[in-house]
């Protein structure tokens, strides 16, 4: 069964004619055709009874007839592409139309509305559900994209200097994984030195590397249509015994959580598992963010890992965990690997070790 | 008058309660607080009558607090944004509430409406006007970001060789500029030869670059919170007279159009200027986009330079004048320069020469 049979089996069991997908990753995932069209208008439309219909930018005509096997329909610029719409999709009569509400904006919706006088239902739990257990193949992909980030990491140690600033760091990991064939990041690589890290989206920018800290690197990649997202942090000289104290605190919590999931526990319990480890060392209070996010195509996916998420743990999943310790003014620490759930546990992407590495400024 | 005076004024004369912002770039333009929340929620609410409120995720409220001088209220992952800014908001019988339509999704836009009762309005529109005529302190910054954008494609025209491929010149681009402090570049740098840039949205990858044929450098930076965007052809070795010849019927577009751009005429004008000169020489179906699209903040604003655009242009307006000529298997030439509409005319915000370059590969 192709993913676009399992959203036509939805739409039957709905008693639904229709489906439209606005999400560019989500169009991607379910035909192959990737495509960002900036503000311009993209849609899927997949019917229970007809031939979808891809609704692209004239200018990606072309890749799309490469990319699907049913309608594409191409707007100019200076065409109004609800009218294109109305006037060029099938006739319908569609009582009930789902939409994917976390994506759709209420300019479009307002657009769409004028095409369609069916009832809109949201779509987003659906296709979230869909793609948040990953066949063997994404997880295949998700493997490689891991592969890069530990090699991306690397390089990043290799640059450590107390005459390189975080920028420079960054710019040689960037450098050197554009030059090995990857074309993006999964999202801006943060190298962060001392206090910078301390603030959990500290900025980098052109601090030096600081002698006797921790420094932090938050990196991923992005290959195959998929992403990775690791954090290392690591020793510059020899910092004191607070910070690493709070090293060795985090590193447990990070352990305690993966050894912890398995299939049938709860999102909420994992973070838990992580979260009382660092509240009984006294620091709770600075691990002010949920302990992980799933991850796919795109970088931060469905499903929060957090408190409150009784959401139950299944084979297929693929989510971060990542606890962190930020005390403003003195130190930050994160570690995160991704990984994916097996039948007995939790399998890494990322195999850069965890015990904390020492490096010469 | 500050920007939220603007907002406070609008809502004044609108007789509405208030102004709600979820666009983080609109917040930052309206704050000076960046933050991108991911998933999480971010939103401003401006008051007719009361202090502003920002809402942000947890681990960004002392970020926040720096960046504003009004209240700053955070959510933690655990809790649920909705109740807590229905527990946390100025109680407000609001009957009229304004929300940026084209950034709204549905998802945000019903959780909304569990706090407020009153009937939505579109901001867009205004929000879209005000960021549409720029500063005299944000053009200087556009110049800035154009001076990079000319830096990073000369660094580009450096490293063309018959041994690099595309995504070796972009790494040697992108390392230059991180080196240089950007941190970021507008969009993903784009070098195409040969027939890939016969696809107006072709994607980079490990083609060798092509001699005796164009290639095509498609960039920009992003420098003090502002974007640039440019597009240079040029040609390796000796390619053709017709590729020649479909390069200078492409500048004479390009030169046309920018000569044309001056306070009064409409963006459909500005368009025409540029096509009917590609029209005139037989490649009119060549040239299958817009003209050219707003830049400030972001990279693509609005508005559109294109056909059915009768907005008339106003000193202040920034956009691109990028006419391309796309023959599939055989050629593509775009050629783009930004810049700001002056009293008088238009001035670009980048300097690299346009006529044919030559480079041996």
């Amino acid at each position: 069964m192709t993913k676009l049979d399992t959203i036509r089996q939805f739409l039957t069991q709905k008693q639904a004619a229709l489906a439209i997908f606005s999400d560019p990753v989500t169009i991607d995932y379910l035909t192959g055709f990737a495509c960002d069209p900036h503000e311009r208008q993209l849609f899927l439309f997949v019917y229970q009874d007809k031939q979808p219909v891809i609704f692209v930018p004239a200018l990606e005509i072309a890749r799309a007839e490469k990319s699907v096997s049913f309608q594409v329909i191409g707007y100019m610029d200076s065409e109004n592409p609800w009218e294109k719409l109305a006037a060029c999709l099938p006739s319908t009569t569609a009582k009930k139309i789902y939409a994917e509400f976390d994506h759709l904006n209420i300019t479009k919706f307002q657009g769409l509305q004028t095409v369609f006088t069916g009832h809109f239902e949201n779509l987003t739990p659906t296709i979230q559900r869909m793609r948040l257990i990953k066949s063997a193949d994404e997880i295949q992909k998700m493997m490689i994209a891991g592969d890069f980030a530990d090699k991306a990491v690397r390089v990043g140690f290799d640059a450590i200097s107390l005459q390189a600033t975080e920028t420079d760091i960054i710019a040689q990991i960037e450098f050197q994984m554009k030059k090995q064939g990857i074309s993006k990041m999964s999202f801006d690589t943060m190298v962060l030195t001392g206090n910078n890290a301390a603030d959990p989206h500290g900025i980098p920018g052109t601090n030096p590397i600081e002698n006797n800290a921790l420094l932090l690197f938050d990196l991923g990649v992005e290959t195959l249509g998929y992403t990775s997202d690791m954090t290392r942090t690591v020793a510059v000289g020899k910092p004191d015994q607070f910070k690493r104290d709070i090293y060795e605190i985090c590193l447990e919590a990070q352990l305690t959580a993966q050894e912890f999931i398995k299939p049938g526990v709860t999102a909420s319990e994992v973070d838990a598992a992580a979260r009382k480890v660092i509240e009984k060392a006294g620091y709770g209070q600075y691990f002010n963010h949920r302990l992980g996010h799933g991850l796919g195509m795109d970088v931060h996916e469905y499903p929060s890992i957090m408190a409150g998420n009784d959401m139950i743990i299944e084979e297929g999943m693929c989510f971060s965990v990542e606890p962190g310790i930020y005390i403003p003014g003195k130190v930050g620490v994160r570690i995160e690997d991704c990984g994916h759930v097996t039948a007995s546990g939790f399998q890494v992407f990322t195999k850069t070790p965890k015990e904390l590495q020492y490096f010469e400024g």
